[in-house]
Formats: C-alpha cells, sequence, structure tokens
C-alpha cells in the first residue's frame, strides 16, 4: 500500500491515558488525522507482564491495521517498553513510542545530569528509560520510582480530587532525599497530574511530558519522510474496547470537542497484514 | 559507501556561530564525533544572494564529504534557508537544517500563536520561517524582524559588550508594539546574545534556540535510522577558511574545551561526488 499525506496518525493506549498525546498532535498537528484505540476493557497494562502487554498491542496494532495509515504512537509507556521493537517489525510505516522522545527532552534539559523517571511498575521495572538515557548520554545519574497508583486515578477521572493531592504527595516522597533536577513523566496518564507533580518537586525540577514531547517527535519523522499533512482538515476516531459512553466523557473533556466514538472488538493475532 | 554509526556528524557554517550547534551536540549526544567546517573568510552569508550562499554551502558539503559522514547539519539559517533542499538531493544522508526544529520548538511552546523570527537580512527576505510555520499550523501569526548588527557582534567576539547590549535592545525595538509569546532565535549566532535578548523581551516571551533544537532533532533523526554511537570516544575536527588562530580563540572559549583546529580550502563544485 502506499502511504500517502492525507492517511491518519494511528494512536494506540491502555485506556484513556493516550489522549494527552492525541492532545498534543491535534495542538501541534492541527492538519494531521489521528485514529485512536483505547484498550480501556483491560487497562491498566502496568502490573501484567511483559508478555500480554506485546499480545494486546499486537492485537491493536492489527485492529487499527485495517485503516490507511501514515504513522503509528505507542501512546502507553508501558506497551512502548513491552512491544515497540516487536510492532516495528511487523508494519512497514514509521512506529514511535513515547520513551525516547522524553529521554531527548531530558537529556536537553538536565544541567547537572541527574534524571528522575516516574512510571507504573511494568515500565519502571522494565528499566526502559534508565537504558535509554544511559545508551545516548552514559554519565547520566537516573533515579526511577514507580507510582503505581497514579494511573488508575486518573483512569476514574480522578485527577483533580484531594485524595490525587495526597497520592501524589506520597509517591513522590522517595524523591525527598534525591537531588535532581528533571523529572520524565513516563506515563501518558501523568500530563494530568502535572500541577499537583510539580508542586510536590518544586520550581527547580523540571517536568518533561511525554506527551508533549512525542508530538513534536512525529512532526520530525513525518517532515523528514515527506508525509505532513497539507492543507488538510482532518477527522478524527476514536475506538475503545470498554465502555463507549464513560470514554466519550473522559475524552470530550480532556480533549475540549465532542468525538466519534465507536466500540471495537479485537481478535487473537498471530501476523499483522499490513 | 555504507554509513556506520561510528561515522561522524558533519557540521557547517558561515563562521563561528554553528559552534552554538556543535556545542549543543556535545552535550546532548557525547558519543558522536563532529568535523566542523566555519566559512569564515566568507562571513556574513547573510546579506549575500540565494544563488551565492547556495554555491559556498556545496563546496563546504564537497570538502566534507571527504570524510566518513553518517548525518549533516546545515548549522546556518541563511544556508538552511538557501540551500537545503539542493544538499538532500545531492547526498545520500540525513541532511538536516536549523529553521524546521525551531519551528517545532515554538509550535510546542506557544499558547496564543503569536510567534517571533529574528535572523539576519537573508533569512528573513527567504519568508523560511514563515513558511515553514504556517506549512505545519496555518492558523499561525508569524511576526519577522531582520537584525543584521547582531551576528557580526558575535563573530567579532562583542556578544559580552555593552554595545551588544544597546544592539540588541534597537534591533528588538520592533517587538514593542507586537504581542508575541514566543521568540525563534533564527540565527545560529545568537545564543550567545541570548542573556540580552532574554532581558528587552520579558519573562513572558520563551526564547528558543535552534541550536538546542536541532541537535534534539538529529538524536531524533540518528536513533530512528539506528545510527546513534554507542560506546565511543569522539575524537572532532575543526576546519576553517579563515584564520585558524582567532577561530581557535573564539571556539575553545565558546566550547570550553581545546580543540584541532586546520585550516581548509574550498573549491568550486559542480557536482559533490559521495
Amino acid at each position: 500500500m502506499d502511504i500517502k499525506k492525507e492517511h491518519a496518525i494511528g494512536i494506540l493506549d491502555s485506556g484513556v491515558g493516550g489522549l494527552t498525546v492525541a492532545k498534543e498532535v491535534m495542538r501541534q498537528l492541527p492538519q494531521e488525522a489521528i485514529i485512536y484505540l483505547g484498550d480501556t476493557k483491560r487497562c491498566p497494562y502496568g502490573p501484567r507482564t511483559k508478555e500480554e502487554v506485546k499480545k494486546f498491542t499486537l492485537e491493536i496494532v492489527h485492529f487499527l491495521s485495517q485503516f490507511p495509515l501514515k504513522a503509528l504512537v505507542i501512546a502507553c509507556n508501558t506497551a512502548t517498553a513491552a512491544a515497540l521493537h516487536e510492532v516495528r517489525l511487523q508494519i512497514p510505516i514509521p512506529v514511535l513510542g513515547v520513551i525516547k522522545p522524553g529521554v531527548r527532552a531530558a537529556i536537553k534539559a538536565t544541567k547537572q545530569h541527574r534524571i528522575g523517571v516516574i512510571g507504573t511498575q511494568g515500565t519502571i521495572q522494565s528499566q526502559a528509560y534508565e537504558q535509554a538515557l544511559k545508551r545516548i548520554h552514559p554519565e547520566i545519574e537516573v533515579y526511577s520510582v514507580a507510582c503505581p497508583q497514579f494511573a488508575p486515578l486518573v483512569e476514574n477521572g480522578l485527577h483533580q480530587s484531594e485524595l490525587a493531592e495526597k497520592v501524589v504527595a506520597e509517591g513522590l516522597a522517595p524523591f525527598q532525599n534525591i537531588s535532581i533536577d528533571t523529572l520524565i513523566l513516563g506515563c501518558t496518564h501523568y500530563p494530568l497530574l502535572a500541577e499537583s507533580i510539580a508542586k510536590v518537586m518544586g520550581e527547580k525540577v523540571e517536568i518533561i511530558s511525554s506527551a508533549e514531547e512525542t508530538a513534536a517527535e512525529l512532526s520530525t519523522i513525518l517532515q523528514h519522510q515527506s508525509l505532513l499533512a497539507y492543507d488538510y482538515t482532518p477527522d478524527h476516531h476514536f475506538f475503545t474496547t470498554g465502555d463507549p459512553h464513560s470514554f466519550k466523557k473522559i475524552a470530550e473533556t480532556w480533549l475540549g470537542q465532542t468525538i466519534k466514538i465507536e466500540q471495537a472488538r479485537l481478535e487473537p493475532v498471530q501476523k499483522i497484514s499490513f
């Protein structure tokens, strides 16, 4: 299949977290069409095994590959750590994860070479951030903390509650005794907690949102492959494996616009045909 | 020729301005080797015609192509505007300019969609920034101001003088009556004037350095092509068409390290053999 400028960007996530990436793509690349799938039914991915997350991710890629896509964003850190490499082998379009863009932005931002990373248990256990940071810049010190309570807060619409402030403060407590100058939000749900996180970390710590950086990196990749949409008014489509009504409610609040949402039925897949 | 991870990054500029890009590449990608050429003898490029700048740029690319390169950065806005497209046609490695990285960072940063651009006369007249910004985001308002006095200040080592403060304030005067929230330093010399520029523009305007953004974008492109250097202690080489002693003095002050510098003799070129 010919890859064309007017084809869409596929974005996948374990649930609603990847909407922070979708929102940034809409903001930074307003001419690009998005086809989003949130696997809300099986969310969260964080506590699952790598094999399971890889299997689920390939099922979503299989579903999305029925549409004409020019690039795919794995907008979930857990799925990026578990499946990015495999997905790249399976489909002939650029595939972006959310880990490397955050890594590059953190390297750009840090002055003391001391970077913190927060994420789900799966992401932190994979050491994907630590490896990616040291792969590019071996002298960087990385301090990783799993915050398994954060994503469920957001997924349940509680990110602006008092409970959220309390949970965030507790989750970030390990950083009280560690001096860092940059903190990577290593989960696409976390930009919705950014205000509480910034309050706890203080002004001197720069907070890196993978969502913002991934959208900018998508722009780079599309431009270098001459695939940026031009003079195009996009039409976005959203799918969820869970309840479309609650997904629509959260999505429209976050994105600030009405969306079309359909339920998707995923199937076990051996090989993706693209 | 096979392109290998251990090959160098070619960086070219009309003079010393591109050293701000070289410095950022060293900081963000400390395992990458750099081969730099500054065409100090024919600097500045800003007031020259597009045809002349294109001819000079191709001569430099011809010179640099005698070394094993895996990517090339045109670290001069004037040369990017005049010759990027032509250089991409001539050599089979990724070629990055300094315009698009700044454009993307500005789109990421702006909240009011009002972006200022300062650059040499050649860059501003080319409208390269305006076109690139509107190509990606048609609703952005762009306010461009040529500051032909800025680069010569830096090229003559006067960027920390009282004269510099005065010249910067005068050059930026047109922005007194224009409300912008983001300013692109559209010339690689300008990061050395960043402090004076920030003072004039005030805290509410985010200053975008193409040098920082270009190095981050180089990281993206190398990684997506599996060309990032790994476990490698690089050796950098610098060439100038002008006086090596004065180049060495400025370069070592800016880069904070001693460098090897040689004089390069450029020749007219019809076609680049790579």
